[in-house]
């Protein structure tokens, strides 16, 4: 049952901020929030493409039995590689040149590549056969004459999923980044086709993105820095509304804490990408533990999903443009997930402190930290823990806080350093009579006195960076 | 594939809201979320009892060989019934005695009841039998001990679970009040037995709960209106920690906007009572649609899960007592959902209008309407648009808004009177010369001119209630 994870009290709080800071993003671009079934049954799949395609090469070591990802071995092997599409002809030839042999017992691979499915079976009813979605973009794509009303037939429009899709990986991995259920975030935008280089889409052209074009990955490791209105002029990006979508993607992982030199935008190879993708691109973020990992993939897919569920359902799945004649959408989709960009938090900002030896600090932004607030009486009497209670109460209305009242006090601030708080309140023997407290940083470790009426207000304007510390 | 639905942009954004104020409850008493897998093994299962006694009693029609549930069949024959937990015999008896026909055809039931298990199987890897989670409560109980380090062995702790559960119904029906998939909210309250009349718990003792004692349904109606601190010493509930938990139940329903008299607390009766549950209680909802409506489980489970999941993992699930003495937590639960409020909402707050034939209102409490503000340039010309543009990104980084600039103006305020759209905000000619808007009210549809730079902090104070409409 690998693969599979709990969050705690505290990781569950990390990962529902990032999910707000993705609503948030979205929701500023006018787009809206959907919730479709986490199960359908075998012909969506069919029609998706799923129970057909989507299988995972595997192979079995001769002595011990296990089996293993053939393209996962091949690129753990030589890093720089990027497996993709590849027939098992030549999967087979590689593994056979590179002499690989079973990671667990050494022993030798057989000849033979099965193809493993991803799907997860499961039944409905007595006897309808379904399965767990493996991605929550087809789902969202089903309701599409719902949208069509509720847009009232004003295109492009924009929806999003939020939600669990499931893949049945044989060898799941590197925590969270490979597991077997995993929270989905997916935007569709809808699109009528002459449309694709609107002048609305004209608003991400100065935008400036670290673009790896296809080209650039032959022969440089770096990306190049290039304004969106430049790479559509040169022709890197097929159309404006593609380099819209990208500059989206850009924003969502800077809104979800990570640092910009730490993102880059990689071309997809011809050979790697899908068969319906018009354009296709991946942002990956540089981690510390595993190096330039995919975290986003922004697809140009075309018609290729209403027309086929249009052709299983039987269904007309198409609109009317503005000269009132019937078409199918385009959809350009940006499909990523939430447990992702939530490691690469604890990945980039988790780090020991520089002046106490054993001592840890999580330096995520102050807007995504699991508690904004920790509210600390100084002693376990004389008053302190009942004000410190009412400081707490008020403050709960506002914020995520956490009461702490168990160990000294230099003990607690560590504990909130390692957590992630921001800000530290600590109710003391003057905080009894002058009704103010301290407030202390989290990366400054200062400490500022401010008067309990003005403590909302204040950690307020900190947070939302209205003031600095230095200017309490 | 009855009983899965999809929420669409307003249900979304409505049910979002529900979810958000289950959260502020339950934060708000110092409990933390968790996210646990909705998909685990097949012993887990056994533990929790699901896999032997997780069905429904199931009866095929002789002629049409449709399956129904019997218990739900004589319930809907006789709305004054409560089936629960009946032995095959007695359900076939009281079928026979009611002449109860098949209600698609009229044909004749058969003699034999099956049991038709509710668990939706799948396979993870190779060949490992798991199932979707029927309930969240069982996955939190799981990581017992990581919560026991999380909190630092302070008992009573509480955490709560919003996600996805699973049950595969005959036949699924009712809207999302009875679906094959749908959102649980449940809260688990872990507490020594000896914790259980502790005083901290006095602070639930003078709330009044409507409750409907077993001994009241006997014979009257109605539900007595009583002070938890009475009903503890006249052992109508059994402990002042539970009376909490009954508190907790009606607090969360009052902030998901039900009205209080549609509230009350039905006492299970001592055979509908699970066989672990030391006292046990429902919250129905009176719906317009349905009438009384089983909407929350409050259960004292004592150590039923704990000694259960110690039993099957072999892994001691204890934690150590004040006394240094190791024991067994009890657990105090809060089963619920959030599709079954979110319903309620729609069922009781949507309405015909009295004065205008054929039009609806959406008359839900305003914090939790779907969409807070509607901007509505008067007219499509003349730098309204522009400026309403303005307008509703300045308000985006506050409220969820929608732009709307087809249609009628009065077309335009019926769309979000149906929506339940709070305040519209219309941007007209002299909006362009004074700086200012007309806000509209939805329930009094009256309109006040206030300023744009006034705008942000009136809605804001409007939408807290620290502000009335008349008083712009």
């Amino acid at each position: 049952m690998a693969g599979f994870y709990t969050y705690g009290p505290l990781g569950k709080l990390l990962k529902n901020n990032v999910e707000n800071s993705i609503r948030k993003v979205f929701v500023k671009h006018d787009m809206f929030e959907v919730e479709c079934p986490t199960i359908m049954e075998r012909k969506v799949w069919e029609a998706s493409g799923h129970l057909g395609g989507f299988t995972d090469p595997l192979i079995k070591c001769t002595k011990c039995k296990s089996n293993f990802r053939v393209d996962k071995l091949i690129e753990e092997h030589n890093p720089d590689l990027v497996v993709g599409v590849t027939k098992d002809e030549d999967l087979l030839r590689i593994l056979k040149e590179a002499n690989l042999k079973c990671p667990i017992c050494k022993g030798a691979f057989g000849d033979e590549i099965m193809a493993h499915s991803l799907m997860m079976k499961t039944t409905v009813g007595v006897d309808t056969e379904a399965y767990n979605r493996p991605e929550t973009a087809t789902t969202t794509y089903l309701p599409f004459l719902r949208y069509n009303e509720f847009f009232r037939g004003k295109y492009p429009f924009g929806v999003f999923q939020i939600g669990k899709a499931y893949r049945n990986e044989i060898s799941p991995r590197q925590n969270v980044l490979r597991g077997r259920e995993f929270t989905q975030a997916e935007a569709q935008i809808f699109i009528f086709p002459e449309q694709k280089n609107n002048e609305m889409f004209d608003k991400a052209k100065d935008a400036k993105l670290p673009l790896w074009t296809e080209e650039m990955q032959k022969g440089r490791k770096e990306p190049e820095t290039i304004k969106l209105g430049d790479a559509v002029e040169k022709k890197l990006i097929k159309t404006k509304s593609y380099a819209f979508t990208l500059n989206l993607a850009w924003e969502l992982y800077q809104e979800m804490g990570i640092p910009v030199e730490r993102i880059r935008f990689r071309q997809h190879h011809s050979d790697e990408k899908a068969f319906y993708a018009d354009d296709a691109w991946d942002l990956e973020v540089n981690l510390k533990s595993y190096g330039w990992y995919e975290m986003c993939g922004i697809h140009d897919r075309t018609t290729y999903d209403l027309k086929q569920h249009e052709k299983f359902s039987g269904k007309e799945l198409q609109a009317r443009d503005e000269n009132n004649v019937k078409q199918t959408q385009h959809i350009l989709e940006i499909a990523f997930g939430t447990d992702r960009p939530t490691f690469a938090l604890l990945d980039i900002f988790y780090e020991k402190k520089e002046k106490e030896e054993g001592k840890t600090v999580f330096r995520l932004p102050y807007h995504l930290a699991p508690l904004k607030v920790a509210v600390l009486p100084l002693m376990n009497k004389k008053g302190m823990p009942e004000l410190a209670r009412e400081v707490y109460e008020m403050l709960g209305d506002e914020f995520q806080c956490i009461y702490d009242k168990s160990a000294a006090i230099g003990k607690r601030y560590l504990r909130n350093d390692e957590r992630g708080t921001p800000y530290c309140i600590t109710i003391d023997f003057d905080s009894l009579e002058n009704k103010d407290v301290t407030i202390r940083d989290r990366d400054t470790t200062e400490q500022k006195r401010v008067k309990i009426e003005e403590l909302t207000e204040t950690l307020k304007k900190l947070l939302r960076k209205k003031l600095t510390f230095a200017d309490i």
